[in-house]
């Protein structure tokens, strides 16, 4: 056995909780060990406490080994399946991914509640932690809905909320009637407390299903259906983009106070990029917990400063300002014996940039502070990022918005009056390492690149069917190449808040050394 | 299907080798489609190629999902089995981990040798890509000579050599006769050519089986007993430590010739990491492609430059000399007005220490250099680097090697005359960031602690298991601790090339936000 103190550690805390447990039942999920030798050591299980004692055990059967997921490493996978009696009723208790087999996703022969029928339940609850992304509320209703479809008994689906190092677990737990109306949907991005009335569940709904719910549900496909025209509005609608909010905010939150950090410290560059963090950092930590550093150079706009400074006036954050002019001549000096007759270039760009992770580093290791990263998902996807430099930091707060996300984030974060500032938001992006730089010097516009970097991280699609779809060949050739070279720098990123169905990070593993597609 | 390309590229190049085999048969792995809907898109494969067709198809069935193994993650299993005749004989062709369960391997369920025994056989046929680590060779061996003695036919074993970013492939194929006993073992660590005579090989051996072979396997298994007295030993003796130089060798220059680099940069500090990485990047890369540069502070002792620079003339590598005192002192004015009446103290050690990673990344920049890390397995376990400092690199060479091991290998280096100047090997390790500072100051002696990360990290042990060995528990508690807080940088780290059974990296997946064990 791995980890042998871990897992007792875990017998011990489901103890305390069982002795907790009079008058009421408590569904919790646990590992439990695999009695036999053949097999992993450990079932991913949900127990029934009831008494001080558990009064029933449920293993998993569908073990996701995909994305984020790793799941079949460490567990067995049940093989066999009982329903639980408790208070006059036959409880067919699931676990997350049990339920998403209805008997046609091709990753799995068995279907859990297939089995369980065969012993007549009433009554479904399923217990899961249903890692969040924009695409994923209107799929949960709908396979809850199918579930009671097929089975004809009402369901309780009982979500985790909070966040777990980049996976944030959104709540929103939902009970459905046996007739596939929704009796009650709980809080999202929050916790949420609710007594459902067995008696009331089981009757029949007064009302028919909301049309408006299987409406929202058709748009959603449509959108996911490809079509380049529709990409845009996909990533940027406000539907999603205010549970991205939502979820990013608990996301900082949770990694603070999980890791027993107060404290952040974060480059404000007066760009659009940091201009949204220090707000979502501000809101999960409070002001006064998040210190932003202003660090101009020669380079920087005159503007930069002074749209940097307005915002954290409007969010009322402490601000210093560090300039890095000195820092930079002093390693150009030291340097100038082996740069000598060379050209201004990528290495004088990128001295200026962690010079700026120095200073950061520097400030959060004499205060005890954690540095918020700023790049964006285009940015990290590309490559255009400085190792060490403006990719430095302890959590990605936007590594998995698009450019055009991160617009359409701060224009919603001004809905209601304005946070950051009007300039902020319509300045052409620029990193402002050489005179009059612009992104759009390096990289396509952001409109065109978001859209062929979704196809190909999000949707999956090889070249040759993206440019099936019409953009430009050596356009997507170049994007593509981009995304290919730059594995090696995303493998030191830090962990990033996943928000989308592909996140950089532990849900998107590809090879450093590799000449595929070069 | 993900990927859609890939795959296409894969079928192509299986096309262009079936092409060329006319008069021979060639075996090869690949990916092939799983034809039916259920199930994951692709089985892993073998096929035997002939006269320009694919004569026979072989599918893995036992998929590792352990350590560095991710192949449940992509691959469906065999589900049927089948012997492929040719020239006369039946083949048994397997692949890798399918004949590491020979009925008592509890991760699986299946044999599948004992499938193709119901076909009546001639002959086993294995490829593998098994990758190195200082404890496997012997293991290999017995599991390719078990499955000769249970199934009682001849059995030709193909490993494959070469690296693919952090994991290295020994080479060392294998010949068994019927009769257990060792017919050929091809070179290791580089590529090699054989003709079997398949007459010969089914003829009886003359001579009896190897007792010097049987005698080191047995000695291999009294070291991994967990004995603490014995772990140093496993650790350091020089059968292991000249497998781990041959292996680091292959793992830089396989990385270099991959990614399709040449040259490349470190940090020498005249202490024994640097020394030893440098002696090695010179001997995979050829001494003019290693640059090492010299970055001495005012903390440093008077005897790190002169010994660093005495290693470069050692090796005839070109080496330069970057003093850090005034960019230093230029970070240290420019944070004054914030750390004004603070101590000295970490943040100031680490701006010693990210000033030398942004020189060492400004030079590789401007040249096209790839910066070699110089971590050892002991600072990473504890956390004793600086991110983006000493953290930096694009491959890490001795990542997986303790600081017990680094002494052991620069011995075994200068073995045959003196390259790694012997003050290098004798002086008390230091940091060098602030006055007269010693590893020991801040860490457990090495040959203490790196029996308890040991028994931790390779052995898996608890902390209870590790005290009941009879270590001091206070140390026991402060060495863990220090392991478990420090996945946060560990994340954030290159790829290291991988020589024990449980490197950093890839084949060790723990959670940043964990506190199980604070």
């Amino acid at each position: 056995m791995e980890f042998e103190d871990f897992i007792r550690k875990t017998e011990k805390v489901v103890e305390e909780i069982a002795a907790a447990s009079h008058g009421i039942g408590i569904v919790i999920g646990a590992p439990i060990r695999n009695p036999k030798k053949e097999g992993k050591d450990l079932f991913n299980a949900a127990l029934l406490l009831h008494e001080g004692k558990i009064e029933g055990v449920v293993h998993k059967t569908l073990l996701p080994n995909y994305d984020v997921f790793d799941e079949y490493r460490y567990f067995e996978p049940a093989y066999d399946w009982n329903v639980i009696p408790f208070k006059g009723r036959r409880i067919a208790l699931t676990i997350c991914e049990d339920i998403w087999n209805l008997g046609d996703n091709p990753l799995y022969r068995i279907c859990p509640m297939d089995e369980l029928m065969k012993q007549s339940p009433d009554i479904m609850v399923n217990i899961s932690a249903s890692p969040f992304d924009y695409d994923h509320d209107e799929d949960r209703k709908e396979v809850v809905r199918l579930n009671v479809e097929k089975y004809g008994m009402p369901m309780i689906y009982c979500n985790a909320v909070g966040s777990q190092t980049e996976i944030v677990f959104d709540g929103g737990s939902l009970v459905y009637r046996k007739d596939g109306s929704l009796f009650h949907e709980m809080k999202y991005f929050t916790e949420d407390f609710f007594l459902i009335d067995l008696h009331e569940l089981e009757k029949k709904a007064e009302v028919p299903v909301s049309a408006s719910t299987l409406s929202m549900g058709a748009d959603m496909r449509v959108a996911k259906a490809d079509d380049p025209a529709a990409i845009l509005n996909q990533l940027t609608n406000t539907h999603n983009i205010a549970q991205i909010r939502e979820a990013l905010v608990l996301g900082i939150r949770d990694y603070f106070q999980k890791m027993g950090f107060a404290k952040a410290i974060l480059g404000s560059s007066g760009g659009i990029d940091s201009a949204v963090v220090l707000t979502l950092a501000c809101e999960a930590l409070g002001k006064d917990n998040v210190t932003a550093i202003l660090m101009p150079s020669g380079f920087s706009s005159e503007h930069s400063v002074d749209d940097a400074k307005q915002l954290s006036l409007n969010l009322g954050n402490p601000y210093h300002i560090v300039p890095i002019q000195s820092v930079y001549e002093t390693f150009l000096t030291s340097l100038d014996p082996l740069f000598k007759g060379t050209a201004f270039g990528i290495a004088e760009e990128n001295i200026q940039s962690r010079t700026r992770g120095n200073l950061l580093m520097a400030i959060a290791n004499k205060f005890g502070y954690v540095l918020l990263n700023t790049s964006n998902k285009s940015e990290l996807a590309t490559g255009y990022g400085t190792l060490y430099g403006d990719m430095a930091g302890g959590l990605s707060v936007i590594g998995d918005l698009y450019k055009t996300q991160v617009y359409a984030l701060a224009e919603f974060l001004n809905l209601h009056g304005e946070v950051i500032p009007h300039n902020i938001l319509v300045k052409a992006p620029s990193a402002e390492l050489r005179p009059n730089q612009k992104d759009s010097d390096s990289l396509p516009e952001y409109d065109l690149l978001d859209r062929i970097l979704y196809l190909y991280i999000e949707r999956r699609k090889g070249p040759a069917e993206i440019l099936s779809m019409g953009f430009e060949e050596a356009l997507v050739k170049r994007a593509l190449r981009l995304v290919n070279a730059n594995e090696y720098k995303r493998n030191q990123f830090c962990p990033i808040i996943r928000v989308s169905t592909k996140a950089f990070g532990v849900g998107r593993r590809l090879p450093i050394v590799a000449k595929y597609l070069s």
